[in-house]
């Protein structure tokens, strides 16, 4: 706990000081005024978090969470759970989808277990910080105990420190969860006041009956956990799980220590919303990178103010978009620090 | 006008077979059917254009087209005409948001004057294809004679087999020219019979006073050219620009090659537009990149059928979209050739 209360007592947000000069900074170069249009914001945005007027990205990671879910005996996932640790394994041969984008960003990239039911044995590349085997069905009481959420939170937070350590400057998180747009959909509604109904949606691949009862599953849940959903940790405890506790985590480290992290998808955005709600300062630092293909997502980016920057009908997870995004961030930071300024280039400016 | 024509009579459009084939390996990957959205289709489209089932992408190049606009004497652009030379300079210093986004993306880079109003030495990086120094004011008479515009084409044609003996597999392609937004606004009027009022937007920065001459002009083109607008050349002479008809032959000549090509935003879509009226089959071998900043933008893609990855405000220009597009286009390579497939990582499919 105390690990987490350090960290976000130290969350200061985004330097507006810096802010304000980046923008000015823009406003020299060859370019009409804003035409490079988000990449601009997004450049103004780096410099706020990382406190730096110029800031070079040195090292990018992508840290990928993976716990399992209780509730997935309540039959609501396409997939069969044990497909959360065969997905691990594949992460450690670089054979799924987010191995393959980040080295096409040219990203790191690491995979923490925080709470899967199976015992890996210490391999390279796997951060071994298992909470538990798995959460607890929420149908019949809190997924985690409060204790377990705080313990994946300071995973997340320690995943950060050490990215920090090891020079990164830039951060994508990712999730892996058999079951866990189950859970993001429950804590959305806790959090919103959606009704369950509005957010849930297929997942990895149900179908229109599946949908409506994993509907009602969620309604069980806010109404079993009812007693814990005044209190954002608690709220966290009752209805997330590990991975969206420790990505939550690394949300928090990652603005402490002033590094950039990338927010994915549907999953991710429930933990960026715990992150948030925990230290509300948080809310200006995160960049939300994608609008998932998941039907709810976009209602609930709307609820929270956040405009993503890709909309490619992703739904995969694992961080992948979050890392496609890093692409994105290069190239606007390449521009803000390296274009040319109208005096310097010898280019007129605009006609008076 | 023989180049031109052969090029045209060779583009055969996509292979389907092999998309079909694409589409299979797609789904037998580990990851929930179509979860990687639009860049499964990107990868489909790529293997399409390119013929091969498991294409790599070898060499990236983004061409950049300059030429100067006889309709600037209109008073139709916020910047003065001289900023095109002043940008041909810009980009052969490595100092204009092309050029960082180029290196962002590991691009490379060459700019091809085929009408600006200034002679150039012969430098490193410039390609020296002029045609004429500027356009004509199309409100006068046509822009460019038949003759300059197949001149222009097949410059870009020519840009397109020279980096097919290079060696380049995906190719963008962007525009400099101070007043092209007003060329390129025409031509949408011209091909898709919009009105100018609707489709004639700020540019690089005009004011609604600005804006409502520029489309008075645009409307006097259109009438004072009416006679050539039955023939899709004709068109694109009479309205077009130097720039554009490069630019129209670089996508006829890549298409020709079986190299994937990227289309930027407002001035390349007309020029796109001119090499789809040209060639049908083109169509669907375009990839287009992202929604421009430029309002009028979205209501011809729409008219198009064409659907851009991107939609993050740029109106830039320079072929900056394109460019940065190319990072999705790699990722969704690198997903299709590497990822691996349910059997190989023993992950359990979907259950039934």
């Amino acid at each position: 706990m105390e690990l987490l209360e350090q960290t976000i007592n130290n969350i200061q947000g985004p330097d507006r000081g810096i802010m304000e000069k980046a923008r000015q900074r823009q406003n020299i170069l060859t370019k009409p005024l804003g035409s490079l249009g988000r990449l601009e914001e997004l450049s103004i945005k780096f410099c706020g978090v990382t406190g730096r007027v110029h800031p070079v990205i040195r090292c990018k990671r992508v840290v990928v969470f993976a716990g399992d879910h209780g509730v997935v005996s309540e039959g609501v996932s396409a997939y069969p759970k044990e497909v959360t640790a065969q997905m691990v394994y594949n992460f450690l041969a670089g054979g799924a989808g987010i191995n393959l984008i980040a080295k096409a960003v040219t990203s790191e990239f690491e995979v923490v277990d925080v709470g899967v039911d199976h015992e890996f044995s210490p391999q390279r590349g796997l951060v071994r910080n298992k909470v538990a085997r798995g959460t607890k069905n929420f149908c019949n009481g809190p997924a985690m105990t409060r204790k377990q959420a705080v313990q994946a939170l300071e995973a997340g937070i320690g995943r950060a420190l050490f990215a920090d350590r090891n020079g990164i400057n830039l951060l994508a998180g990712g999730d892996m969860g058999i079951g866990n747009t189950t859970a993001a959909s429950a804590l959305f509604c806790a959090y919103l006041g959606f009704k369950p109904e509005k957010i849930v949606g297929p997942g990895a691949g149900l179908d229109s009956k599946g949908i409506q009862h994993k509907a009602k599953v969620v309604e069980k849940a806010l109404a079993v956990n009812q007693g814990a959903l005044k209190d954002p940790l608690e709220t966290l405890a009752a209805l997330g799980g590990f991975e969206i506790a420790g990505l939550a985590g690394l949300y928090l480290g990652a603005c402490e220590r002033r590094i950039a992290i990338l927010v994915d998808g549907f999953i991710a955005t429930a933990a960026a919303l715990a992150a948030i709600r925990l230290c509300p300062a948080v809310s200006e630092m995160l960049i939300f990178s994608h609008l998932s293909g998941e039907p709810g997502h976009k209602m609930v980016l709307e609820k929270m103010g956040a405009r993503p920057l890709l909309s490619l009908d992703l739904r995969l997870g694992e961080g992948t978009g979050a890392c496609l995004a890093m692409a994105l961030v290069e190239a606007a930071l390449n521009c803000y620090n390296r274009m040319a300024t109208f005096e310097r280039a010898g280019v007129s400016g605009k006609k008076k």
